[in-house]
Formats: C-alpha cells, sequence, structure tokens
C-alpha cells in the first residue's frame, strides 16, 4: 500500500472521498463518466462491474466469458462455510442482508482466495517472460523451494472439475476470434505440464485455476478478485439462505446434535476440582 | 415462519441438511437439476440468480429487465454507508471479501430495505384486488391511519431518479410484448395517483418503488430482495473498496478531522470532578 | 425511531457526528465527563461497559452482577450458531476479527435475541403496574391470545439450566443488601407462576428470562441487550476460533461429508433434461 | 498453520468437531473442566476469557491488569472507523448485533492490528535474547533493513497518550509483586531507547505497545490479539451504536452532504459522449 494520507490530501485541498467511480448530484448519476440511465438496459451485470472497477468497457463476448466466470463459482452447496454460514443465520434472526455478509466473510485467502494468488502469479510469470523465456520453470523453482503451493490446482473433491473443461472451452472461442490474447491460459498450461513434469503425476486445473486465468485475460485486477467471488458466490449465498429462511427453522447448527460429531476433549470436571 | 424443526426432520430420517438448490458429488455439480457446465456459458448472472433462486428460468427479455434492476442500485457514491464502509474496512487491514461484507452488512430494512417492503405491499394488493375493487384506496388508508409510511415514494436526494424513468420505459417494452402483466406496474402507479390526490401534492416513485413492481412482474419472492440488493450494490461495494485499496490511505475515518464535524456533547471533565 | 435527521442537525450548526460517550483530543481521551487515566485500574469490564452505555455508575456489587450475566452468556459449544461460524470463518483465511464478526452476525432476534423480549416485557409489565394490580395476567392474556410467546421461558436441551440458578441466588443477595430491587424478578417469578398454572404444566425460566430480569433490576436499556450479548458470547468466540486457528484445519464446512448429513431434494438431472 | 485435515481425524474416530473449551449437555455446561456454575459469580469477565482462551487462571491481580488493558482501547470516537462504521449499521436498519460485528470487522491488521504484530515481535525477541544478548538491536536492524514497521510506536493523533502511562504504572505494580515478570516491558522499553538512538528522535510508545507488552507478560496469545481487541473496543461499539439508535436518524452518511467533502475525479459526462 502507497500509504497516501487523507489528511494530508484534504489539508491541500482534496476531498475527503475522492473517487473516480461516480458523482452522485440531485438527479444525476455518473459512473465513470457514463449517465446511469444510458448504462441501465444497455450493459449487462459483468460488463457493469467490470465498468466500476476498471472503467473500461468490455465487448459483449468478452462480458459473457467474465459472466461464464461468476456463472461457475455460483455455488458449491452446504457444506461450503460460506453456504452454511448464511443458511445458520437465516435461523438465527438478522436482516437477510446479515445472513449474506455472514456468508461473504468466509470468502477468505482459503475459501475461493487461490483466485487471487493464481492471478498474481500469471500476472508476474507474464511480466518476467519479457525477458526470461524460462519464466514458468524458474518461477515454479522458486516456489517450491519455498514451500509454497502453487495455486490454481487440485480440489480436495474434484479431479476433473466440470466447471473447468467448460471455462476453458468457453475461452479458446475468444481466442480464436482475437478477444483475448491466450497467453494466460497458455501459462496456466504451461504450469500444469511442467509441475506434472517435476513431480510425476498428472496435476489439474482447478476452478481457481482456470478463474484466474480467463481473468487475467480479461485484465481484472488480481487484488479485486475476493471482491468479485463475493459476488459470484453471492448468488449461492443468497438463494441458499432464502430456502432456509422459507424452511422457517430456528437456531440451526452446523450439525445435528449426535456425540460423534462433536467432542470435548478438554478436563473433565473431576480432575479439575482435584488441583 | 413455519418453525419446522431441523432435529425432528433428521430424526424421521430426514437430512441436516436438505436442499433443493444444488447437489454436489465428486466432479459433478448439479444445480436445479441442470448440470453446472451447461449453465456456464449459456445463462447470464441475472438467470441464473433467479435460477438458483425459484428453480425457473426467466426469458432472455425478463432476464434483461431483471439485469437492469441489478446495474440501477450498483452504487451510489462515498455518501451511502454501504460504499462508505466498505471504503473505510479497506483501509483497515481485513480481507477484501470482509470489506465487502462491511459494505453489505449496511443494506438493512433502511438502506435499500424498501424495495421488500414495497414489493411486499404490491403482491398483497395484487390478492386483494382479486375480490375488492377499491383495494389500492383501501389499502393505503389502512397504512396512513396506522402511522406507516407507503414504501416506494420519495428520496432524500433525487425527485426525478433518471432510473426510475429508464426502468420504466424498459418495463413497458416487456409489457407490450407480453412478458411481463403490468399488474405489479399499475398497482405501484395507482398508489402513486391515489396518494398524491390525498395528500395534495405530487409523489415520486423512487428506485425502491420501481425496482419493486419490476420484480414483483418477475416472480421474484419480496422476502429474497435484501439478498438481491446485496448483489446489486455489491458490484459499487467492490468497486470503491478496490479503489480505495490502491490509493493505499490507511486507518481513513468517516470524515475529516475537524471540530465542527464531530462534536462532544457530554459532560465535560470539571464537572465530574467535582461530584 | 425518532428520525431526527442529521442533516438538519447539521445546518443548524450542530455537528455531523454528536456523541455524549467520549471527547478524543490529542493526548486527552475523555469518557462520559472522565479522563480514561482515571477510569483505566478503577474500573471493571463489567462497569466501564455500563458507564459507556448509561453514562451512570455501578456500585461494585451492582458490577459483578452484571459481570455474572456476562459471564453465564460466554459459550454453549460448536453447535451454538454463534460458535460454530467463527469456528469455520477462522478455517477460512480471514482476519481474527473477521471470524469474530462472522460469529456475532449470528447473534439476531432468535439466537440470543429473546433477552431484549423480556427485557421490554419486564419493563412494561413494570409500568402498567403502577395502575393495574393484574398486570401480568392482562399481559400474559394479550400474549397468548395474539399467538406471541411468553420470552424467556423453556429451552430446546436444558430444562433445569445450572446458569439460571446460579444468577438467581447471586440476584438475591443483592436485594437483600438493597443494591438491587427485586421488582423485575418478582415480576419474571409471577409470569413463571401463571403461564404455568394457565398452561397446567412447569414453566422453567431460562438463562435469556435470568439475564433480562437482572438487567432490568440494573437499569440496562432492553434495546442495548444484543450488543451486551455479543461482548458476552464474543468471549466464546474468540476462544473457540483461536482453537480453530491453532488447529490448522483449512476450509471446514458444517458436517463431515455423509450422504446421509447432506441431502439434495431438487429435480433429478434426467427430469429437466427431458423438458 | 499446521494443516490438520478434519476430515482425516474424523474417518480415523474423531469427531468432526472437537474442542477442549467447552463441554455441553443437558443441564451441565462444563467450561474447561469447571462447571460454569462454579464460575458466574466467582471470575471477572477478563479472567473468563482467559480461562477460555488459554484454559489457566489468572490471579486476581494480573486479571485486573489484564481488564485494564480491554478498558483502556474500549472506545476512541467516531471518527474511529471501527465506531464510525456500527454507528452507519445502526441508522439503516439492521440487528443490533449485525451493527456490532459490522465495526468488529473493521478491526483488522491495520486497526487495532499492531497489537498482534508487537506481541509476535516481543515473544520472538525474549526467545532470541536465551542467547543473543544484542536480539533487540539484532531485530531492529533486520526490520529496518527490510523496510518494516516497528510496531507498537507512534500515533497519527497523540505524543503522550494517557492510556500508555496508566497501563504502564499499572502493570509496575505487578512486576513489584512478583505477579508478572516484567520481561516485555524491559524489551519493549530497550526497542524504544534503541530506535530513538539510531533515528535521533524521541519515540514513543502507543497503546498497542504497551497492551501488547502487557498482555505478554500474561501469557496471552499473540495469535489471539484481534480478537480479544473486538471485545474491548466492542464496547464502544455497542455504547456508540445504542447511542445512534436512539438518535432514530435514518441512513446516516459518513459526512455531510458537501461537495468538498466528496469529490468526484473520474471521466466527466461530456468526454465519454464524444468518444
Amino acid at each position: 500500500m502507497a500509504g497516501r494520507s487523507a489528511l494530508e490530501t484534504y489539508k491541500q485541498g482534496g476531498s475527503w472521498w475522492e473517487t473516480e467511480i461516480s458523482d452522485i448530484k440531485k438527479n444525476e448519476i455518473i459512473i465513470r463518466g457514463k449517465r446511469i440511465e444510458d448504462l441501465i438496459g444497455n450493459i449487462s451485470y459483468s460488463q457493469m462491474l467490470y465498468f466500476l472497477l476498471c472503467g473500461k468497457e468490455l465487448t459483449d463476448n468478452q462480458a459473457k466469458l467474465f459472466e461464464s466466470v461468476l456463472v461457475a463459482g455460483a455455488d458449491h452447496g452446504p457444506r461450503a462455510p460460506s453456504i452454511a454460514a448464511a443458511r445458520m443465520a437465516a435461523t438465527c434472526g438478522v436482516s437477510f442482508n446479515s445472513a449474506v455478509a455472514t456468508g461473504v466473510n468466509m470468502l477468505g485467502d482459503v475459501h475461493g482466495g487461490a483466485v487471487e494468488d493464481a492471478m498474481a502469479l500469471l500476472y508476474e510469470t507474464e511480466r518476467i517472460q519479457l525477458k526470461n523465456e524460462h519464466a514458468v520453470a524458474d518461477k515454479l523453482s522458486e516456489l517450491l523451494e519455498s514451500g509454497q503451493k502453487l495455486p490454481g490446482f487440485g480440489h480436495q473433491l474434484h479431479d476433473n472439475d466440470p466447471r473447468v473443461q467448460r471455462l476453458y472451452e468457453l475461452s479458446h472461442l475468444l481466442i480464436e476470434s482475437g478477444e483475448i490474447s491466450g497467453n494466460y491460459l497458455r501459462i496456466l498450461e504451461d504450469y500444469r505440464g511442467t509441475i506434472s513434469s517435476i513431480k510425476n503425476r498428472r496435476f489439474t486445473i482447478n476452478v481457481d485455476g482456470i478463474s484466474a486465468a480467463v481473468q487475467c485475460e480479461l485484465g481484472v485486477p488480481a487484488e479485486a478478485a475476493k471482491g468479485i467471488f463475493s459476488l459470484s458466490r453471492g448468488m449461492g449465498i443468497v438463494a441458499h439462505a432464502y430456502e432456509e429462511r422459507k424452511n422457517g427453522t430456528l437456531i440451526k447448527g452446523p450439525c445435528p446434535n449426535e456425540e460423534k460429531l462433536v467432542r470435548y476433549t478438554g478436563k473433565r470436571v473431576e480432575e479439575s476440582e482435584q488441583s
């Protein structure tokens, strides 16, 4: 972080809140230089999100590819902490949006967070490649030697995730039409091949990996990945919280009240009373 | 809430987590009876959201109208608590998704919440109209007599909100093509006329009101409105949180450190020391 | 809510943020008219909380009774949604405070929320009693006739909750010493007797009920009850989130991946493919 | 993180949720081997928190010192993002606990987070000192050379924070009575002296620094610091959210609607329409 002080900006005549994103006045809502009424109905959800975030416009096909990433991550059922937390919150008497916030609060470095790491890696590798043709191999050695994980590979449940193949196919249509370069998808594939031969077993790209490559192709900033995933998984969070609310169950815990599911492994009362 | 107990369901052989929304198995992700790979690339964000939520599919034009509502609510600048809170969180060293959750947590009964109230009113009025042709006038009297507000009208800043006119026009295209009935838009308009003549001044439909009517036309459940708005305003929240993070400002409070902006109105030290 | 507009206050020369609670200047922190350095070390947690909230000071014994309520609610194990959500968040790579926020977000109208309802009922009953000696019976009839629940009675697990008896005993010591009136405890007991005889079965006061009566005795505002409970259960949330982080488990869902625990009850793929 | 898999534990006959903290059965609540009824009324808030977290008991004087740290951090007025966010949430129609969660969500790496960093540094330095008498100087060089900040020093507002002096005095009483070792306070002081002489200006310990040293003296784990601060600042969050709710203001943004306070710095509409 650059560390520019808001107070200094303000003292030098700037405003406390400065934004390039939107200008809100009476009966006038300007988004990145466009009137809101010219956007509504002419721009899709994924185009609007990209426009707000980057100030540039995606073509229709690019926007559809971005949308595909959002759709792909929408749900992974009630065993995912994000979904389960939102469902539990829905049974505890909070405002619906607070149930959504509860689910979204789960989507950190670990739960969906590999997209950001993979994007950062792909962007960095692409920059290094300009002067070093062994960028992938070198970067991979660096990661492995420092004990880090290669982000975007492997999944605790799937080894042939249907989302990955589909996003792969869809992105190749845009490579063919020249609407994306294909560079980042090639780098990702290169990482897959390199690590597979080093480790001598087949590595599979996971949904985080393919989502990362596609978003790099579209110029999405890596640092925004967790926020974007909030809006993707957000769809599932909203739907599951709604379903749980409709059930009308009250205070639903994470699992049934069975001894084998929850166990106290601490001191017994007797021990401590003797002490 | 119906109050079905999860424990009873479970004891009768049901599962702890039951859902009609998704089925996740190894290399298989089923959403409402469709394979995820058949949805990705074939369905837009708003179609996916509706499908997850309602289990039914919107036509392309209906989906675009739903999407228009999502785009319309995306941003209202850093003076909106949802946007400001997310921006502040972005300067406090939390995970990006937690900054998003912070913004989403603001979108309660008051901030965007009128959509749910207005939808509930429109749905109820439509049901009453089946047997009572004065449903609007009767319902309005009831509201006013009990000191309640008519949801969906008036705004603290706008009196001719550009989003309202645009959403109105877009929905009329679908009334003409028969893809929505127009019933709820008519009821909303009826409320506008009735209250304006009772109060003897021009009432204006606000963005919550038009968003409510459009979503009723599409069969969206009123109880899901706050969740859906989380995903609409969520776009602005993500973009503003990202912009603030890029600035790199640390611990940015809500307003500059000027005496007139924050005032202590409690006891002075002297007073209490004498006591 | 009274609906005073911050903008009007501001335009009339007030400040945007006005507070009676604290005044923060360079090297000076005033809390309700007292210097922070005079509070630190001289005032307990529960005294500080009460002082911040109410601007008045509890005696040492009153403060200990308030503290007892905070200690009583501190934990109810990982089957409580608040604890489970915080533990899950701790495995998802968010900032520790965000894991705490996730747990706190659960403590709504239903999960711990009965304290507020019970306090409101006790305060209201006490006011009515000034002119109506049958206040308890009348209020109870009113509740039952309108299909509402009597807050503060019954528990899904405990029927002889050890916390209730203990808080009861501790509060009676202060009735004897005249440091609390005992009015609200008597009203609560009166409700217990009245509903037991109406329903012809023994009703038991739960931890929400006794916590409500004790806090009424101390003059705690009912509307603050959910916030106070956040700080009570907050202790358990912090401890459980810490324990889960130490385990180092990644993305831990609500329950093991067993078919009988999570079930999809929606459409099968075949059905939808035929349509 | 150690990365123990919950699934593996479970498959090997363990439970899904294992905890040393509490055991909840019908009419029985065991906390770390003690019955809840033996804790209520006999243990203070800070003792309970420490006992839940560490499974050990603080002496009364140690507990009071820990409590002093909690009291010291309780409030820093509405310009602090944690307080402001909670106040804003209180005007937006969410459950009170969700307003608290919103404030708590702010207390990340930056806002109060230096306590954790300072504790980690103090613990590490103490370990290094066992074999290296220049541990402070060496560690400081290491930090400064890598461009890192020394945590626990300096404040944007205070240069003689009244909380610091007071906590310093209180902790010295326990050094004298032998209830804490004083090692970590000495290390902190050593860092102050060393950096002051390197940089040739007076550095001041801030409230994060002294809170860190005191908590190290008590054996609090560094990793729990942000959670503990949630319960300290939580008091102020609850009080300010309550005050704002009482005001009844609706949708209160972060600052008054004045042009100089919020400025759009993006494209103007004209520019984009020409493109």
